[in-house]
C-alpha cells in the first residue's frame, strides 16, 4: 500500500514539518521504499519533487525537509508498490491539464478488475491502477464537462460519485487537488486537522521534531493537513468515514458527505456515474 | 529572451557539467534571471526541477549541478520574460501527455499574432506565447493523429511543418522531446555537438570547470548537447541553420532538414500545416 498527505491553507505555508514525518516512512520507520513524490501550487503553476528510490535516503527529499517552499495547496504520497514497477513513471503524484488547470492525484489502495475502464484521449504512461483511475476520472470529467465548468461545487459532487464506483474496484483513498481546492475521498485510512489560532506545539510520531506553530504563523493562519495515518502524537486528528469525501479551501472544510447520500443524489442527476462495477 | 539546453545520449547520462554552465547565465554570466527548469526522462517517466528564481541563486539548481540524474534525454531552459509574468507556471520547461507519452517542450523566442491560436483542449495555463505555441502544437498532432502514430519520422517532420508557421510569428527555437527522441527546431540561435570516443577535455566557459570526458564515460558512450549558445570553449559547436529542424537519437543524430525542403513536402502532406500565418 502507500501513504498520502495533503496540505491546504489560506496563507502560503511550508509542509516540511509534517513531510519530515511522513518521509520517514519511506523506509525507516514504514515499509513504504517504492518511491515517493510532492507536488507543490504556487498561483497556478506547480512543481513536483519525485524518485523512486526510498524517500528516507532520498537526497531530492532532504532538499524537500530543509527548502521551505511555501504553498497553498501540497499532495505528497510514499509507495510501497504493489501494482507496476518500481520507477519514475508509477511514482505518484501524477499531474495532467483539464480545463486549462493542472489537476494532481494521489491514490492509496489497490484496485481490481479494471481492465477496459475508458479513459479516452487520457492515456496512463506507467502500469498502476492509480494513473489509470485518475486518467478515467479526467475522462468522466471532460465527458461530463465538454466546456470548464463554473459551479465547482458540482464538479467535485461528481467526482465524489465516480470515487464511490472506484471504492466498488477495491481500496480507494484518494487526494485531488487542482490548486485551489483539495479533495478527499476516503475508504478505510484518512485523517485531518485543522490548525488555526491559538496555535500550539505539536510533536512527529516519526521523528524526534517539536514544532511550536505559534512561533511559526500569523493569528489569521489556517492549515488542514491530511494523511493516511496521524503524524502527531499530541494532537487529535479526525478520521474520515468509508465512502466519505471532503473539499477543503483556504485551510477550511467547506463540503463532507458520504457514499450514501451522494449515490441518492448523483445516480440521478450524472448518469454517466452509476452502478460501481460498470466502469468501461 | 531564454538560453536552451537539451541533451540525447545512448545510454543514461548527468548532464551536470553542461547545466552548471547554463545555469550560471541565469543572473550571473547572463541576464536570464526570470527562472529556470530541467526536465529528465527515465525511462517513460521524467522529473522536471523548477525555480521561478534565478538560476545561479536557486537551492534547487544547486541540487541538480550535484545531484548526477542519468538520462538519455533532458531538456533545460532559462527565462528572460518578455510575455507573461515571472512566476512557476511560466516557467519552461512544460510537459503534456500525448499518446501514452510525456512531451516536454522549451522555446527561445518571441512571438506575434498568436491571439486565436486554436489549442483545442491543450489548453494553457499560463500566459506565455511559448506555452500557447505548445498547446498549439499538441492540438495539430491530435487533429492529424488521432490514434499512437507508428511512423515517428513522419510525426517529426509533420512538427517541423508546424514549426514552419510559427517561425513565420517570429522567432521560434525549440526544444521537443517524448523521452526517445529530441527534436530541434532553429529560428536563430541553436549549436550542437556530439561526443564520442576518443573523448578529450571540455572547459565552460562561464565558470571556471574542466571536465576529462574520458574519466566518465565508457568508449561506447555517444552524447549529443544542444545549447542555444556554445557552453565550451575549447570544441567545436555546429550552428544550425534558420527553418532547420534535426531529431537526435541515442546521441546521434538521425535527421535533418530545412524548410525549404519541409515545405514543399508537407504543405501537400498535411493540409492543417501550410501557409505561415494561418494559425487559427
Amino acid at each position: 500500500m502507500c501513504e498520502l498527505l495533503g496540505m491546504s491553507a489560506n496563507v502560503p505555508t511550508d509542509i516540511c514539518f509534517s513531510f519530515t514525518g511522513l518521509i520517514q516512512r519511506g523506509g525507516k520507520t514504514g515499509p513504504h521504499r517504492d518511491g515517493w513524490g510532492i507536488t507543490f501550487y504556487e498561483g497556478k503553476g506547480f512543481r513536483t519533487f519525485k524518485d523512486p528510490k526510498p524517500g528516507y535516503q532520498s537526497a531530492i527529499a532532504r532538499l524537500v525537509q530543509n527548502y521551505p517552499i511555501k504553498s497553498k495547496a501540497v499532495i505528497s504520497h510514499i509507495r510501497q508498490a504493489n501494482r507496476g514497477e518500481v520507477n519514475l513513471e508509477n511514482t505518484h503524484p501524477f499531474t495532467r491539464e483539464l480545463w486549462g488547470k493542472f489537476w494532481t492525484f494521489a491514490h492509496n489502495g489497490q484496485l481490481s478488475g479494471f481492465e477496459g475502464m475508458d479513459t479516452g484521449n487520457h492515456r496512463p504512461v506507467g502500469q498502476t491502477d492509480s494513473e489509470l483511475a485518475f486518467c478515467w476520472l479526467l475522462k468522466k470529467l471532460d465527458d461530463a464537462y465538454p466546456s470548464p465548468p463554473e459551479d465547482m461545487g458540482d464538479v467535485y459532487r461528481f467526482i465524489a460519485s465516480c470515487c464511490d464506483q472506484l471504492r466498488g474496484m477495491g481500496v480507494f483513498n484518494m487526494l485531488l487537488t487542482d490548486g485551489e481546492h483539495v479533495m478527499t475521498y476516503c475508504t478505510n485510512h484518512l485523517y485531518w486537522i485543522t490548525r488555526k489560532a491559538p496555535f500550539g506545539k505539536a510533536t512527529l510520531i516519526d521523528e524526534d521534531v517539536e514544532i511550536n506553530f505559534q512561533e511559526e504563523t500569523s493569528p489569521e493562519d489556517v492549515v488542514t493537513v491530511i494523511a493516511t495515518q496521524p503524524l502527531t502524537a499530541n494532537e487529535a486528528w479526525n478520521r474520515m468515514k468509508p465512502g466519505e469525501y471532503s473539499v477543503f479551501h483556504g485551510g477550511e472544510l467547506i463540503e463532507s458527505n458520504t457514499a450514501l447520500l451522494k449515490d441518492v443524489s448523483f445516480a440521478e442527476a450524472k448518469p454517466g456515474c452509476q452502478a460501481p462495477t460498470s466502469c468501461s
